[in-house]
């Protein structure tokens, strides 16, 4: 079974349209589709059935699209996955109302789940939604807050991000009726791609190709958003201004542009940029990188080995060094 | 059991505090505690364990607040029962996202139905939801529409207001066992008295006591909501226009007094006012409203008589008679 086509043949050419063409435009945008892949994967280590995990699947894949139709209202994206966000393309009270019932397409999908699985599935899924909010939450408070620790970055994008890999992972690994320790260990390698995951994508947006990046370059960098560059970069800096003028000099300039709000980012793109390669801030956040994908592998080789652990060992290497 | 007391008692006293003090707010503004009411006395009328059916009541309450907050957002609305809403007293993207989270908050309390009852109640309770975010759609769409017809306005109400009332009966009486025929007997009477209590609202905006009408009196008006109070002064007007002039001066007056944004909406609520009442409107939406009762009221009739159903009986006939 191909998830991603399972996906696709979703149909949302419904009535009242207004509020189920966003949800489609939304859902065929494409991605990567990596949750649903992650869960169908999963399952199949275990010998489980396709089509007993796959509606569990698409749910994550249409809740996974809601939370970035939601986040990007919250956050006024423009343009994601290369098209105008749904609040450019419709309004905001669009995105708000289709990316509400998108949440609950999501919960219907996930309610084909074998009657018998499903209170163990829901409970696993509204913990996951719940701590994805919490993690959202967490990034917008970051964004008022000065002293932002990277223990703190690294515990948000653990729910923002990490939760909803790992949950894809035990979901499958449940329906396949993998054992509790093997469910847990699935859940943890999601844990760690995922935090490679997020720290790639910040890597990305300063280094990525615009024309492979389906986000703006350096948009993170537009909105003072306290990545985990930007962390390690003030670390870095933190450590060296104890010992160098010049570097207090440079601290001082990244919080400058990290105060300002501006129409045009050109220069501040570049200069933000610029610090950042003054200092090791790129290859120490590939070192994380690599780190939590190695972590991710140890991990998989205490799991039974076939040609689907091996899918997942090439998925983790992948999404460790993509570029989109 | 007082199921307003076990609303009470939901702790939302939890971290990140941005994301959960919102709901904490919205749940404890209060509000008639309706639809929770309704699971538990549907249940009670077939002799069904309430410990059961309670998750499900609160579940739906905390999706009732839930739609409330974020349909304050897009209607711009700055008060509700009383206090500033959720958008005005924090901001826009609280509001969006601590919405986000009551929704997965009424999904976790669904998940506590005895596990054996789950799969159907999770799947009527998508049913309403969806429905209930088509409704609000349709009202949407409304707004920019010129010739909203009486009958489409009802199907707007009913996928709005009134599969919510209907699905906490149906709920409430499928968790006692309930037969599918009860079921949906008491799905249609709340069907009835759902239509009967929107149509309620509509005139409460109108001739509503500021003293106790939760929300600001007028305010349907002031965004030119077609309610069914408009509707129905226009159906009139459109039929006395065909013999008397002077009446289609008075349909000209409230096309253009709706077609106006204002600041100051006092005078306008009052000439609109004057003009419904200058018509036959009031008594003729009280009568549609007496109507919807009688129908939910017959239904009653034909299931077993007992202290629920009485319960049942009265909150119908306070609910056509309310004043808030």
């Amino acid at each position: 079974m191909n998830i991603n086509d399972e996906i696709l043949k979703l149909n949302w050419h419904r009535e009242p349209y207004g509020l189920y063409a966003p949800i489609a435009y939304t859902m065929a945008a494409g991605g990567k589709r990596v949750r649903p892949q992650l869960a169908m994967i999963a399952c199949g280590i275990f010998g489980g059935k396709e089509d007993e995990v796959a509606p569990a699947a698409m749910a994550l894949e249409v809740f996974h699209n809601f939370t970035l139709l939601h986040d990007d209202v919250m956050d006024k994206a423009e343009v994601r996955r290369g098209r105008p966000t749904v609040h450019i393309q419709w309004n905001e009270n669009t995105a708000i109302l289709s990316g509400d019932q998108m949440m609950i397409e999501a919960y219907k999908l996930l309610s084909e789940v074998p009657a018998e699985k499903l209170p163990k599935v829901l409970r696993l899924f509204n913990k996951m939604a719940t701590e994805i909010c919490e993690g959202q939450q967490y990034d917008v408070d970051f964004e008022s807050q000065d002293d932002v620790s990277i223990e703190a970055y690294l515990h948000m994008i653990r729910l923002k991000t990490s939760v909803l890999l790992a949950t894809a992972l035990q979901i499958g690994a449940y329906i396949a009726e993998a054992n509790e320790q093997q469910q847990e260990a699935l859940y943890q390698f999601g844990i760690n791609i995922g935090l490679a995951f997020q720290i790639q994508d910040d890597i990305l947006d300063v280094w990525g190709d615009p024309a492979t990046f389906g986000k703006a370059v350096g948009g993170d960098i537009s909105c003072n958003k306290k990545t985990f560059v930007y962390l390690e970069a003030m670390r870095q800096l933190g450590n060296e201004a104890m010992r160098q003028e010049a570097m207090r000099q440079e601290a001082i300039a990244l919080k400058e542009w990290y105060s300002q709000v501006l129409d045009d980012n050109t220069e501040k793109i570049a200069a933000v940029k610029s610090l950042f390669e003054q200092l090791n801030v790129r290859s120490a956040c590939e070192a994380v990188v690599e780190d939590y994908t190695q972590k991710a592998l140890q991990i998989l080789s205490g799991l039974p080995q076939n040609a689907a652990t091996e899918q997942l060992r090439q998925l983790a290497n992948k999404l460790n060094t993509r570029k989109d």
